[in-house]
């Protein structure tokens, strides 16, 4: 399994997705499932996928290739954001295909995989789009202003808690964050270490980058510190009508 | 679908459970899934359940009977906890078949419930199991003070994070009550009205039981404020590095 979440402020995109791939329990590996595609001053793009990784890394292989060969189309010169997740979009349709090398669905693997994808084309806003393994897509709203693939319920309270479209850039990352831990510890098969990309809107290049182990100082204070920020946040709700009104 | 969650900690018990079943998004009904069976001084027990709601109301109308007759085994006449969770285990499984009338899996239609079930007896301590369709059942332990039932990943992350044996039994129930709103804001087919009961250690009867609505104070509160304390704890998380290290 895997989680990735994207999220679209006013500032710009966030973009955080966890790095555990698992054939079984007994065959779990560290896959970047975060990919970056930087045009700077024309375009810059995000990609995460969940699903099967032989479809996903032959998608990323194909879009880097259409670039960097100026094929058409290609991400570096699109015109406008739903073209470029169009595009995307078909490409991950036959990337499913080619994957497998015989009929859909033989030998019961299922070579489909779902992706976020967002960035920013010069001339535009920001978007962000969830792919379907169909092609087709869908934007992210000012009413739910995030995506999630994978595994997604653990993590999705506190981005429904939390984030709006006036939410700080760095907030939506820090929120992102939780909601990835939230995932790590409730499920086996989301892990550490966690990819981080944020897009400032109006740069034309990804802003930040980071990886963030079980060491990174901001992973391991939410780690070792969110539990009692929450306990804090229980303790301050209401009495129940039967206890002492204060403590 | 429903949510129910039960927490022992040493202060005792907790039980809350949401009270929407639905056969279709068209076919929304309000049914109540917690059932208290209290004998003071003697023993008290909560049943919750999560799946056929036939199958659940003949349960909870045999165990009643059967403890009204003084039949053998019966919840009032129980020595020992782990009898009490088998004999609910048993009756479960026949209130399985019986709900149906016909052979099992007639009609697509599926019979089976999961339980939650805990109290204590004179004599023991409190106990919490959950008990399955096949009628085993499992119990909670100091690891791990809690068991959920039905739509379950939701409301999982807070528990996580906060339950330990040591944690008050008000603010286990306080716990509980975000975990069940976090499901309710995030699922269509889990709802409001809340039930909660309370069985502190010792005094071998229900101590409190409540129902929360959205106009109740403390449900109310968590519902207006929780997103902030949450939206301060993000934001007392460490800067990045390229961010102002204070604000």
């Amino acid at each position: 399994m895997t989680y990735c979440v994207g999220i679209e402020v006013d500032e710009g995109l966030v973009f955080a997705a966890d790095t555990r791939t698992n054939a079984a329990l007994d065959d779990v590996r560290v896959h970047r499932k975060l990919h970056v595609f930087e045009y700077p001053g024309q375009a810059a793009y995000v990609v995460m996928a969940a699903g099967n990784l032989a479809t996903t890394q032959l998608l990323v292989s194909r879009l880097k290739r259409d670039a960097e060969e100026r094929r058409t189309p290609n991400l570096r010169d699109m015109a406008h954001l739903f073209e470029a997740a169009a595009y995307v979009g078909s490409l991950l349709v036959d990337s499913q295909v080619q994957s497998q090398h015989t009929e859909h669905g033989h030998d019961g693997v299922n070579t489909q995989a779902t992706l976020i994808f967002g960035g920013q084309i010069a001339g535009e806003q920001p978007g962000l789009y969830m792919v379907y393994p169909l092609g087709n897509a869908i934007a992210a709203s000012p009413e739910t202003p995030y995506l999630q693939i994978g595994e997604s319920k653990y993590g999705k309270p506190i981005l429904d808690r939390i984030l709006t479209t006036s939410t700080r850039l760095e907030d939506a990352a820090r929120t992102a964050i939780v909601s990835l831990d939230s995932t790590i510890r409730s499920n086996l098969s989301v892990g550490l270490p966690v990819d981080l990309a944020l897009l400032r809107a109006g740069e034309l290049r990804i802003s930040q980058q980071l990886r963030l182990g079980a060491d990174s100082p901001l992973y391991a204070d939410i780690h070792q510190n969110w539990s009692r920020r929450l306990e804090q946040a229980v303790e301050s709700l209401p009495r129940f009508p039967w206890e002492p009104q204060d403590r």
